[in-house]
């Protein structure tokens, strides 16, 4: 840690942070400049509370040197982690799609959804049952009605169901009934929620908040790893700017960063990504391109009866013409897909 | 609500919009152009679900004509809204402050806090029992233990105490302990939370989200209050934007804009907003000057030694000097300090 | 265009805006909501001053129906727009690199850039002469004497020069030395600028700036292009948001949709666009996939030598090994490359 | 200047940087961590090109230690400077505001605009000649005609007249009939612009462009200043964000950063920083209250008439009900409006 101090400290306020340095352990630096007193702090910062040190009075600003998260680090293990949704394994060589409605909306909607799905080659079958709505006036989900029929339909086609978890109290029924947690963009900072998928086994899926930066993301899966469950999927989704033609901004720049600072899975959702059903396919390539090794899709038997994320979702026949055109680009990316 | 067909759209695809919005019981109108066609539903757009026509493929956009909002805006009720947490009341010509710790640390101190912002003249306690840290490394909050803390305290100063929930398991006991709820802003769209608060009584203290727009804040009070619970203060406390120099970008924009849209009191996090001490006391000038109802400050006895935010916290002395010339603006703004 | 009136607004409020649209031989439309009153004007919007519109006291927002930008849009012309950089064609079939180092230093440097490059297979070289530097204390570039440099380079081995234009003064001298214009994100908006190179041939690259919604690159086109200069390549290069992982966000949204608004080629900076030089060939491969014609890259004899952008640039090497692996994304995107 | 190299990295990496600090007569430290080599510079920074350090293949991350920008900054000169525009003093007791119409139209227009803000008070007139405007559809202003116009009515109603400036062409013009030199956010990184104003005697108020951060505006007016101008405005005008209910986000957290890093005058713009009239007079006082130097507001005597942002002008009776409430808000702020 590099702690910078105003052009006003002293060298007895400096003497005051070398004394809490050694107090945790580390090792204290004294680096007097010409125009500042810069001091450093050598070893696990992890033991500083780097808040307290900007602080005091004298201390303009507080630098850290290493990152802020461990356990999902590469320089943890530098081995990639293969997550597996029921017998689907992400982050190996193959190259997986999840694909399904945004919600479960009843037996035959998730019927026709995972036909499409499968025979044009997605892997895992996805449906939400707990709807986060923006407004209260809209379709909030099914709730375990819609949990049973996901289940249902996923042991009838053979596909590992991914649902999304919103709360803690949720969590049993989602564990009872389908594969993965999907944890959404409002929810990765629900760090109770975190502390308790943590403590189950089941994979999580994490998206990404749309403010949140890419450190947040790597610190809110530290949040599940750190309880005990290595299992855990990012998901680059969308951030919000100010860029209004789409309903958010795909950062995939975020994938291979994410893949050079972790060694665990990257998926890409497309679908809230963009917010245009038109921009889907050209993002899922480029997604496959940069170094995902997934994505997550949403497809609607019908979008214009959709109950939610309509305009985003692709009929079965644009979603098979996408996955014919994306085996091109998986496979020059060196990845295989069954 | 307005429809924009897309340039290729045949007339016959503007009768299937038609009867469509026919079918809700809107009033359909057809507005042919010269570049495009373009429908019109009259009526409560509520009753129709957007999406659905952005799904349809010869639909280019759709512009809602009504706010999504409606029993928080002030065509709903264009009298102030007057919320009593204890015994204060917010939104009437009373500014008020809120001030006390980020954390609740131990009871030396809270009594410490508590004795400095009442004499200085804050009129509400705060201080969170449990913590939502973006590091699982960074102290996590006492929990139940620091709701009694609050709670003695509070009852011992004659001041009402309001903390965070974080998570709806945790509802009764903050409620047993505290006047009133805080939604912290990563919960702000966390639906669940927000309907089980609209079931109690106690006022919420609703933090807008940092990356949530005026709507979105509107929206989440919308769920509170649509489940019968009135008593709902909005909280500006800066969004995330590309600037560094500061934690956050305070939007004060927002209040006016806030005031003239909702019947809501409206306060200011100038803390979180700012992230930085120095600027904490203009903010809190700036907040009263442009509207607000009151302000939420973070004072601890000893900031660098302050388990979490010390940064920007301020000290005692800093919180009366602030309290003293805050009054001169609360003047100005024609509002009264008690 | 469709003007939506406050609540409070009178039947004759509205029959003096419906006057003021007649007046400008629009159609006008009165739509009388149970909520609102809405107004309509069919035609070309183009005729309207819409802030006009919005100033009237008793209107709460004008919502334009077309795009504002014309020659430029799919609407005007569905063909797509070849553009030619020297003998080099963008927007056809064959998917084109330009490669080069940020600035020009020296004949040796250029020398060796251009030999690495066009070995790699680029087609274009770039190099800027005139550097726009955010501090006064950054190298700024040589000058005219880094034109003559680029332009012998360019000449010696047959590659189209590429450089940036920065004032209005200095456009004979770029339009002398190289085969096109490039406009810095930060005179995206420099309309004079803009103005002027609509008024000469050769053609201009037209980055976008950091903070420009799409729809206000388009427009920055259509200056140029309604000046009499069709030869635009637009250029995606990043926007700045709240992530500091890397030096912008790269939008590739934004390349699938400037495709599908606007016969334009559309090419990709993953240079800027990530800032960091491991991310650079994985930006290009996913830009390749999502439909870009082409790339933009910064390519160095000698990064950690260079006078600026040293960080982001590519050695010779990592060139090499790009431009080989790109040519499979090229192919699974049905594109060729030479 | 601090540098992280890469855990990869070795003793020999380091060497060869802390070789390279000692070339440039700056004195290197070697700091061996646990984890990581970090190295420091100690000396002048702007010695070093941090690009350079950056672009080392085992340096991971470079941290400036001083800020950029130097004689703008508080460390060269901790007195206030104040800036005259004609006889009016920025940056002292007194708080100045500057209103006028956001375009010259004609000298009626003015004539009315100029007897509507000089008695409300206001003590500076704007007029806009030249116009940046989105789309090359819109009104661009009148040119030098619009000079005349300006300066006319300037010396009538001995108010000093403040314009845009956009291109370096139009410098001497500007200079002849008008009192100082506005540069527009969309030019604020217009470095030729700055150089050339930096050479001339007359005020600059720079604008911060929208989406510059606080330090890039510093560091545009240090590229005034070091050219020998010292006489510079700070102006605030909102930045671009992802809220979409105001034109811009006010970042009124800039105007106490700047004033405390800063010794130049610093005003604030709410007209553009809102975009929305009603939003104008609160966001002044906010502005006041903390502690801005000045304003700079959008007056038009009939804006539902004007050729541009008619939207966010206020009328003279708006005006001057907002001049007589702020009159409260600068006495709250220890100044005084005469």
């Amino acid at each position: 840690m590099i702690i910078i101090l105003k052009q006003s400290a002293s060298k007895k306020d400096a003497e005051t942070i070398l004394d809490e340095i050694e107090k945790t352990g580390l090792k204290p630096l004294f680096l007097p400049g010409i125009e500042r007193i810069v001091i450093g702090a050598i070893g696990d910062e992890r033991l500083l509370n780097e808040k307290q040190f900007e602080s005091f009075p004298q201390v303009q600003e507080v630098k850290p040197v290493l990152s802020p998260y461990k356990l999902v680090s590469r320089e943890f293990n530098n081995a990639r982690t293969i997550v597996k949704i029921g017998d689907v394994a992400f982050g190996g060589d193959e190259f997986i799609t999840i694909a399904g409605p945004c919600a479960v909306e009843n037996s035959l909607q998730m019927n026709k959804a995972a036909a499409a799905v499968k025979s044009a080659g997605a892997k895992v079958l996805r449906g939400g049952a707990f709807k986060p709505r923006t407004s209260p006036y809209s379709f909030q989900g099914l709730g375990v009605e819609g949990l049973k029929i996901l289940s249902q339909v996923s042991r009838e086609f053979h596909m590992p169901a991914v649902t999304e978890v919103v709360e803690v109290a949720d969590i049993d029924a989602v564990e009872q009934y389908a594969d993965a947690f999907q944890v959404g963009a409002r929810n990765m900072q629900n760090f109770r929620l975190l502390t308790e998928l943590g403590q189950r086994r089941k994979p999580v899926i994490l998206k990404r908040g749309f403010a949140a930066k890419v450190e947040d993301l790597l610190l809110a899966a530290e949040y599940i790893v750190s309880e005990g469950n290595p299992n855990v999927i990012l998901c680059e989704r969308g951030i919000r700017t100010f860029e209004t033609c789409t309903r958010n901004t795909l950062d995939l720049n975020a994938v291979p960063y994410l893949k050079s600072r972790s060694h665990l899975p990257v998926i890409v959702d497309p679908s809230h990504g963009t917010g245009v059903r038109d921009l889907v396919a050209p993002m899922a390539f480029a997604s496959a391109a940069c170094g995902a090794d997934g994505l997550i899709i949403e497809v609607h038997p019908d979008p214009k009866s959709a109950l939610s994320d309509g305009m985003q979702s692709l009929t079965p026949e644009q979603f098979a013409t996408m996955m014919k055109d994306l085996k091109r680009f998986v496979l020059a990316a060196n990845r295989v897909m069954a």
